[in-house]
């Protein structure tokens, strides 16, 4: 053992030994995966922890990745963006954390000290952003290398419900950031979100925060439409005859909304938004597009509008944990079923058939303490 | 004479006989138009105001008038929305400004008592916005009805430059709004300009109201380019070779620009603007389009930008005289050309031809006190 | 009978005969007031529209003018500036009413077209502000004079609440304006309120547009924060003992509030504010002051903190119709007696022994059409 | 030596001995500092780096000190919170700095990683703050140790002059946050500066990054004002006769300035910021205080004005950084007078006795490579 293997594991609770294994969903090509046996991480650089996840979920960019749609996913990578654990082991670097403390794991990777982190822009860190499940290994799996944990790791509030938590990892954060802090949601203001699947109705229940007068929500689904309505929604609009935008319009006599939050990520549905909304509106983009749209500048250049795109940055997690700990919001509410990790390809079966499931959030436990 | 004719002329300094007539620009329909006689305005509601012009110039958006591309001008329309002049009546209701005052005709006509107004989108008023020389007679005349006079006029600084002064009915609110404070212009900031034409250089100008580091103006005319260099820009890039997104990404090391401002408004201009921003940038649009553009947004989802549209709301106005009359700002120098307003057909000519003759702002003026 | 008279005249429903009078409560001098008649009033400017009061309640201000502590009323004046009517008379300049239209009124009158107005700080507007019941006779009569009537009222929404509604006249935008707007009030904060007097109740109900995570409601009297407590608070602190400051720290663990709001307007409620406030946390004040504070800037200087005055500028009161047509934000709990307003006499008593009578806002109703 | 010792040690160029020792200036109580041999310092965190200091400063704060005023100053405790130098050492939980590199020493340190520095508040960091010269060793010495390099260190532009530079460890981001951003000078405004001295200039050098149209200075010190109006100040007030306010109001017609900028930190001249701010103005704090101050809440409580204290977060640094080597702005300009830090002795006595020796910044380098 060199000295610097051993520095870095000072703070080791119990070293594993080199020859550990442990459990993991793993990427093999488009569609492709399975739930099998992968070395136990190791601490590489000062700034690891290395963290035992109790629970994870299933993200709709995982589906993506499991189609091939992401060319940075690479065969024998480790999915899972989000997730809940125990810290195991921390390098030397770590402060903010120690060994056996419970945490939220988030979906993007904060370096804190580079210039996209220091203007609050953890999305676009120059050493993380979104990599979890994607360049580097992730959470569905037993347990997971977190690459400065400082800035990546939030302390899970004693007492706090894990189903609830884990909604901090990615969906909340990303639909109050993306949809409502960039869509600028004030008092009064009438609010179309264009999607009501898991994103949407985050968008939905943080958007909330700020005391709209009015939340329209467009789906195709009536299903997602009447947990929308429970949710707080106070239009229903389904948008399969193809005339959504149509609708909202005769909804707001003609003058559109305040704001109109994308969360699907197709043309079609970024489309209604620009017909929906009011000059001196904002259309805020939460979906993940893979494709162009169509804008209609020659409408819009004297509309006074703004449009905003972002990968969430994570940085209104401390203000969500507060919230969420209050109880004033409760994502579990958004949690449809539940699997053990073991289980967790018959989870993507079910996750991948939401509509006929009538899934939502899937949330994934481990068992035990060690695989 | 009825009474209420006699009241909405009691504040008139000189009540025209009703057979006065006056000369105007007018538009009769698609490559048509005169410099002919027009009856002399009269006070309508008790907000209008008369204004005698004594200098005007011609925008950009006149020439597309005149081509036929907005159907909303129609035949006998006098066209001009910019305008210098002093007050010849006034209605009852008009408390800002007296008759013999010199004023300043805003672009937008703003009544100040609707929901936009309140907001400050003059821009959208519900009774104005961009009238004038569209929807009502405008400023290439020897006469003007201002309706909602008290919010679309400005005082005229005493001993102020009339050629600075005409920049501000348009094209230094919109410049400015339009592109510096949508693009959120900051100190240290890398900006670029797509287009050099008059709009354009409005931007450069008050750009530097914000002190940003660098400011690149992009353009295929290098004549334009070297106007730009004179009036601030650090880094000049000639588009011509259709590889103007590839020279702005060299020259910011791959980062792009904090700000992108689009002010042509055609799809390859735009289509720049998106190839050059900065994660966590801003596209601000300026030009008027006439078309769709493609939007990547497969590119730009996660690219934490902001693209803003609008319409000149004309609310900077006040600073903008303020600033103007202390002569830190001086629009003067983007006038090339002067011209008699007799002579306003030749100099539709010069500006119509801006390339060849090396035009940006043509100056009109009208020689004596009536015509 | 002039031109002019019969020109302002001529939008009148019924045009008042001249002999006409009305009941109003008159200020005369220190300690003495009566429910007296006056003259009717009558048009003076364009702008101007006469407004029959249906209902009106009392503000603290008006009982600092009974005592004499405002210069600016004078012997004679009809006080109160808060009140739901329906409109009798509007001058030649007014848009935006009709005659029979029922409004509420603004504390604030506003030309919209001065600086300030312009700048949406119609507290300061250069011809009104806070002049009705102070410089020009106000709204604790049958009939009222509303100069800049587009400015300065607001359309009453078809079957709301006149009890709800009349809190918009002053106290809800107060309290919102200058406690939650100022005070930035942010999902997830830690809120104090110092004073559960109606003002600082406002700012309580309106503060909750945010969603904070805590409101602590600091007062002397029990009452007062029992209702506190009802609208939302979620730590009562009875500030008898002298040591309010301290219970704050110790509810805050010693870091402060992150907003802390003075709804009283005296030095000592002014010194918990400062002794309260986190690093990084905003004082707003709302409290009308009579002396000097003392301000600990030797422990301020660099505790990153924003101290905010105004007086209310009544530029939210579209949203808050809005949410309060929209049911989400109920006012009428705020009133605790209601009188006829012929009975105001006694009303004023009831209002001035607020502590005695539990007295929060009390609310005042003109029986029939005409005194 | 132990294994921890080595680890920390191991990318140290040159591991100085033990024995070690450097020169520095050494506070021993109010009154008695000496220029003496101290230890050699040496890591103690994976964060910490060692800096041979090349050039230093003096603050007006290391007056207040040296009297006696902080009494978080400790006997021992060697001063100066300023300089630039060269990395000698850094722990291994340095990412961002390598031996060898030149760098800027902020006066803040910064950990990055707690949830004031999370805000942005480096000013409050849990962990730091202003620490350097105050509850750790300074700048004014050979070398020091610098805690959580990777947050409080900046990069040295290559070809950048040192003298410019060192105006960026305190003076011009504390002008910058604490005067201009925190009193949000805009285009157009009128600023006042309360007192020329270095801070105060530093706020007009860098106000004038967003083009206010009038600078107001005002100082007892004609020679002050003097180099103030070669800044760039617009108008020059000499406060001596006592009338400071009245003439900053003659001179605004009346109606005082948008933004007065407090630079002293005495009673009288905060009271001159209050007498002079515009309804509507904003009051922004930079001088340390060491006395409560007479607020007249009485007369501001209607005025809808603002008042920021702040102590400076250096988050404006990597900007400054920019304008500085772009040229636009030239802190140099701040120094008078140069001394070799042997003769630091001497340089307190010039800069503290500003007045007679027209002393602003003072510039203290050292020599050689190691004491």
């Amino acid at each position: 053992m060199t000295i610097a293997e051993l520095d870095l594991a000072t703070t080791s609770a119990v070293p594993p030994s080199t020859s550990a294994t442990m459990r993991a969903l793993v990427y093999h090509g488009p569609g492709k995966s399975a739930w099998e046996r992968k070395p136990y991480p190791t601490i590489q650089d000062p700034g690891d922890a290395i963290v035992r996840i109790t629970t994870s979920t299933i993200c709709g960019t995982d589906l993506h990745i499991l189609k091939g749609d992401l060319p940075s996913v690479t065969d024998g990578r480790i999915l899972g963006h989000e997730g809940i654990g125990v810290v195991e082991q921390v390098g030397t670097g770590v402060s903010e954390f120690h060994i056996g403390e419970k945490v939220i794991i988030s979906c993007v990777t904060a370096c804190l000290k580079c210039d996209y982190c220091r203007r609050g822009m953890y999305s676009h860190c120059r050493r993380g952003g979104w990599i979890l499940g994607n360049t580097i290994d992730g959470t569905q799996a037993e347990y997971v290398l977190i690459p400065h944990a400082d800035g990546s790791l939030y302390s899970f509030p004693s007492g706090a419900d894990e189903e609830a938590m884990v909604m901090l990892s990615d969906i909340l954060p990303t639909g109050f950031e993306c949809g409502v802090l960039n869509g600028q949601v004030k008092p009064g203001d009438t609010v179309a979100i264009v999607g009501a699947g898991p994103v949407g109705l985050a968008v939905l229940l943080t958007a909330q925060f700020y005391s709209p007068a009015a939340i329209l929500m467009i789906d195709l689904d009536d299903k997602r439409l009447a947990v929308a309505k429970k949710l707080g929604a106070t239009t229903l609009i389904n948008s399969g005859d193809g005339h959504a935008a149509h609708h909202v319009l005769e909804q707001t006599e003609g003058g559109g909304v305040d704001v109109a939050i994308e969360a699907v990520g197709l043309p079609a549905t970024f489309d209604i938004c620009q017909g929906i909304v009011a000059a001196g509106g904002r259309i805020a983009n939460v979906g993940v597009h893979g494709k162009p749209v169509e804008l209609h500048m020659e409408k819009l250049w004297d509309r006074n509008i703004s449009l905003t795109t972002r990968l969430v940055d994570t940085v209104t997690t401390p203000m969500l944990l507060k919230v969420v700990s209050s109880g004033k919001l409760q994502p579990s509410k958004l949690v449809t079923h539940r699997f053990a990790m073991n289980d967790i390809v018959k989870a993507y079966d079910t996750f991948g058939n939401a509509a006929k499931e009538s899934a939502l959030k899937v949330v994934l436990t481990n068992g035990g303490p060690r695989g």
